[in-house]
């Protein structure tokens, strides 16, 4: 519960940052600002940001410095998941309880939104790097995004997901799925975070394995509530997996196994943090409070 | 006659360049990249390459350091046509005479692709940027061609251009699609090359003027076009503008006016270029070229 609170607070510390780095809504194209930042403030956890930031953190670099690029990750999940709610993808009226975007601003402008969103990232990052004391470090640290969110990384996941439905795919697809769709992205942010913090690269291998370990857990956890979670907690209905014949960890090996290997990836993932022998107590809690969310 | 086929020879050359940098079409995630580059395949002028390349090699600079950049803007327009062409836009089945993305690869892998390609572009340029001599130019490109291909340049104008479709709107708003939907990346990429190419603020100046002249011309041709254009020369239908009540040029200043507009634009954009002092036929001849298209 108090983990809960301290996760809340740094979300509320996201969203008046992201209040900053939102586009104003003005000029002859104010249409698609307003669009933006609708689902920009659209509330969710405010994960990636907060582990882009803590992951700066952690070994020691300055956090303002890595605000831009926390802000961007977000922009870019945004994106995202605008697109993903199109009629034509996941065809979703609502998403938190509140109407996506396209039904608010129509399907042109939710295309636009999510370009917009997507290209705005960049502006952010880019913007905020020139003329810095080590222009390389931010380079770097926008390429590690940059491959994550592509077709190496999250888009490559979503294409496989939806090449995927109603069919029965092998664990190898599956763990290509989890790990592309969800974790790259976890991995991207925290790489640069951890590049902008000036890692060593022995911190800078140890985050990795964090955030690896993290998205493919959260992934098998989703798929394990989807079977044992309590929809009034999940705000969320459950079983669809196996209403949509969904290929997922406990259909391929069993409920059982697939909490052992999401316990097992937990744990590797806190070794591997603690060992930078920093303050990692954050990254050590969020690590748990992933698998402990609601069974 | 003898400039196209330099032009022609021009876009030659950027197709074989586009091939090294196409996304190789394997594992899982297979068909995004196919559906990438069957777009990225489909033709064109290449215009907005070759004038990155050639912005660099007017200030003196090394036109290898900038291929990257020009192939990542052709990835951007690129993605900007898919995503036009998607029934929620333009809804078009046709573009240069080939089926388009979205009939190929259906409207989900389409938006993907779009969105794919974009985040490519990026993915292109940044890779190709880390540690090199004078990462600050890089970034600083960069910025230039994510500023002017986001809200405040091309999807900017294109939120306007479709609210303003089947509208009366006054000659500013015209000048701001025009100068947002197609100029704006004109000077986006031009810059780009002349920062790569270590242009002096001068030369910079020099050739942004250009780039915004031959832009605007390049609209205000279209809108001529339309009216006194020759079908079997354009390739496409004429009259489309009255059709749709589409404000235009001609409609809100007449004809004459308008080609004395256009001309006077590309005479600028031919003395600023030409100051310079180098070698600047090249573009000299492209600035002509534009405005004696077809008419």
């Amino acid at each position: 519960m108090e983990f809960k609170q301290t996760l809340k607070q740094r979300a509320n510390q996201v969203e008046s940052l992201l209040k900053e780095y939102m586009p104003s809504e003005e000029g002859y194209q104010k249409t698609i600002m307003e669009s933006m930042n609708y689902s920009l403030s659209a509330g969710g956890k405010r994960l990636r940001p907060i582990l882009t930031m803590e992951a700066c953190k952690v070994v020691g670099g300055n956090v303002e410095d890595v605000i831009p690029f926390a802000m961007a990750i977000e922009m870019i999940h945004t994106y995202s998941l605008i697109h993903d709610d199109l009629p034509a993808l996941d065809n979703d009226d609502l998403r938190r309880g509140k109407k996506t975007n396209h039904i608010v601003y129509g399907e042109d402008m939710a295309i636009l939104a999510g370009d917009a969103l997507l290209n705005y990232a960049f502006e952010v990052m880019l913007s905020n790097s020139i003329d810095k004391e080590n222009p390389n470090k931010y380079l770097k640290a926008m390429n590690e995004i940059a491959k994550t969110s592509g077709i190496y990384g999250m888009i490559g996941g979503q294409v496989v997901d939806i090449q995927s439905e109603n069919k029965q795919i092998s664990k190898e697809k599956l763990d290509y799925i989890h790990n592309n769709k969800t974790a790259a992205i976890i991995i991207g942010c925290m790489r640069a975070g951890a590049i902008i913090g000036d890692a060593k690269q022995e911190q800078l291998d140890k985050i990795t394995k964090y955030a690896k370990n993290i998205g493919l857990s959260f992934q098998i956890v989703d798929d394990i509530l989807d079977i044992v979670g309590d929809e009034s907690k999940l705000g969320k209905k459950v079983g669809s997996d196996i209403e949509n014949h969904k290929s997922t960890y406990p259909s391929l090996i069993g409920l059982d196994e697939s909490k052992n290997i999401a316990y097992d990836l937990i744990q590797e993932a806190k070794d591997s943090i603690n060992s930078i022998n920093k303050e990692t107590k954050f990254l050590s809690d969020l690590a748990d409070y992933i698998i402990d969310r609601e069974y």
